[in-house]
């Protein structure tokens, strides 16, 4: 028996990992932009103590829209909305660290941080795609070593403008006329070979010291990346193999970076299609795989693939001697095909398997079986917990908290109240001293 | 007698106006940082049916922090946090158009008009200020013409990319499972000297249209800008005919563009400090001037003017020869100049006047003769309505909802109830149609 608990966020995907998710009875169609959606979404996830909601994001119109929704509303507004009408839940922001400017997003990040009493987290992604580049006055995909090469740095100053005041900076004696202690406020005086970037940040430091940095790098870059500066991982694992390879991985390069394994949370994405029964489920996940354009599908894998559409055909495995993307997702690549290739699937059960999407692992089942693999791969170690993306939003969500959760509790696995108020407590992690504050051991020497 | 009414805006700097504001008593100093003063200000606004809160902005550290508070939270996170705690105010952002992408920032003002259900507005700046420079990888301020010509392509590129969904594009129906008419959605495609970006925006056309644009421009090129692109103009004005010429200026400049002059609000900024006698008035003012440390006032008014701190003596008038600032804010050197050398002011008297601050008018006195000077304003073409910056907040705030407002109410000049539920519909605004949607003549004949 271990004190040890799953954290478990919801992945605010639109109307549902499903992209047919939109066609099923009560959803509105309209909720991918909708407010009140999210809102609602957040509150199931409360009511079921999740440490998070978390969303995706990229900056451009992707996908067919003709067949279903898009990533639309920029997620720090989303979650500031969200803050607004919840009290413990964590906020976990999708921003690109390729088409962002550090001291913007330093201080939006940070902003949310206060307005949220703490709640706030940052996924730092590098934005692989081509349509996003051309919002930004790119040709093509910004190369792959530049990108997460910039995404190091671009995390390095946001973590020192993060730390620019110190804790105890503000003074705000009415009387004296004192309003801060500006030795306490460091510019950060950072010169690097992709910014230069003064500081300090223009607001005392946040409730969380520094928000939450999450990351989800699965090729050799973003595994860098991740060891250096995650202190959660949203991963892809579609095997407990995979999930356990992947967490020893990455502790191990930690390790050697001078961090504790235990600094980093390992969170896989997962959807659940989950029925009372296995023959509900499935017939739940039948409706969903029947409302979903093939086309839309295919087209998606083949962009993944970063291969002709016309090289795939339903009834045939993946073609051989695809090669391995250098401008776009390796993570998706590998997952998706080495999961056909394993399973000796042709592109339609690929497709099946990948719920229609690009990679990430979904299960179908009963709230128990749901919970005995959720149990299994958090004790293998290839989990701390889980990305969770329902099937359909809200009520997959809904279906989850009613019955995977209570199974949870019963085997002491997750918790039943929050014991903090800031995501980083609901993660177990510590908070961080500013790097600009004295030492203890100067301070009590001082 | 006029149907004509009033549109009031108040600013909400920090603490107040006055940058001794936070000592005074009723105050928590540490307001500046806290989005429950925020929401607190903004409630009392929309209590007396305010048009707009309006966020200042500017993203580096700025002022004395020793004195007294700066500009800290990112408005747009403010204003969806003000949002989901009101109903009616609309709420504009400041961003500045140097040091932002369009593609990000059209995408977070559409989001935030989605998430307020109209009531977005985007104040564009170009930020000629070298502490925010150095926070974007330049030793220098950005030069004035390469910014104001950057200014004027953002924004087209904004308003293309608000446009780039029509109204109808959305069809969600479930049955057929067509989502979008991508007909209806369109690439902008836009190429030109600062920026290419082809969108579509990822998120259907927000409830205004476009959100509501607002400018600030005093310069040559400020004033071209407002002229091309401005809603309302946050503008500076000392006196009635510094007023009126300015917006004589504006909309004859607008006239020549193909705009009709009645689709600008000129709204100039005013500072008011209120007692219910003029003697008790004067007391406030001369409180929050004994607190206002003279070395701050004297720091801002030499940053303002670009010249040698030791070149200004307090008892003596302003030095001769101080050259226009080629990389600074214009309209604040001329504001402050000119309402120094017409009134044969020392540096004291002018920095007093000045309310310690750079160059919006200050007018104390009684809820009567504050009304008969906004009145005075509006009737002589100087304002069509004011962005309102009160002394200390919120009681200043408070003061004016409940003494000013009812005065100006009696004058028949301001709403007693919210007509509409958009920003637009507040300033009388019409709303947009998408560049993209077929014309009315066309829809007719097709």
């Amino acid at each position: 028996m271990t004190n040890r608990q799953l954290h478990l966020n919801v992945n605010i995907l639109t109307s549902g990992f499903y992209a047919s998710a939109w066609r099923t009875k009560n959803i509105d169609p309209f909720s991918f932009a909708d407010i009140k959606h999210y809102i609602r979404v957040a509150q199931i996830a409360e009511r079921g103590k999740f440490d998070a909601v978390f969303l995706a994001d990229q900056p451009a119109l992707n996908g067919r829209l003709e067949y279903g929704p898009t990533l639309a509303l920029e997620p720090t507004i989303v979650l500031t909305a969200v803050a607004a009408a919840t009290e413990h839940i964590g906020l976990i922001a999708t921003a690109s660290s390729t088409y962002n400017e550090p001291y913007n997003l330093a201080r939006r990040i940070a902003s949310l941080d206060h307005v949220s009493g703490g709640r706030a987290g940052w996924n730092v992604v590098t934005t692989a795609n081509s349509a996003v580049s051309r919002n930004f006055g790119f040709d093509n995909v910004v190369a792959h070593q530049t990108r997460y090469e910039r995404a190091s740095e671009f995390t390095d100053v946001v973590k020192a403008l993060w730390d620019s005041w110190e804790d105890d900076a503000f003074v705000g004696d009415k009387v004296s006329g004192h309003f801060v202690d500006t030795s306490r406020v460091h510019a950060i005086n950072h010169v690097g070979p992709h910014f230069s970037v003064a500081g300090p940040l223009q607001l005392p430091r946040s409730p969380q010291g520094r928000p939450v940095v999450i990351q989800a790098g699965g090729s050799d870059d973003g595994r860098e990346l991740a060891a250096r500066h995650a202190e959660a991982i949203f991963s892809v694992a579609q095997t407990l193999e995979e999930g356990v390879d992947y967490a020893r991985d990455v502790r191990a390069r930690a390790l050697r970076l001078g961090r504790q394994p235990n600094e980093i949370l390992i969170l896989p994405g997962l959807t659940t299609v989950i029925g009372s029964t296995e023959a509900e489920a499935k017939r739940r996940e039948e409706e969903l795989w029947e409302l979903l354009p093939k086309d839309y599908s295919l087209d998606r894998l083949a962009t993944s693939l970063q291969i002709d559409r016309a090289r795939l055909d339903l009834d045939e495995p993946l073609p051989e001697n695809i090669p391995l993307p250098i401008d776009g997702s390796q993570t998706f690549f590998l997952a998706a095909v080495n999961y056909g290739r394993r399973n000796n699937l042709t592109v339609r059960q690929l497709l099946r398997g990948l719920g229609g999407s690009t990679g990430h692992r979904v299960i179908i089942g009963t709230p128990q079986s749901i919970a005995d693999s959720i149990e299994q791969w958090f004790r293998a170690g290839a989990a701390d917990g889980f990305n969770l993306m329902p099937d359909v939003l809200p009520d997959g969500l809904e279906t989850f908290v009613d019955t995977v959760v209570p199974e949870l509790r019963r085997r002491g696995l997750f918790r039943t109240e929050y014991k903090g108020s800031t995501l980083r407590e609901h993660f177990g992690l510590a908070r961080p001293a500013s790097r600009y504050a004295p030492k203890v051991a100067e301070a009590i020497s001082a």
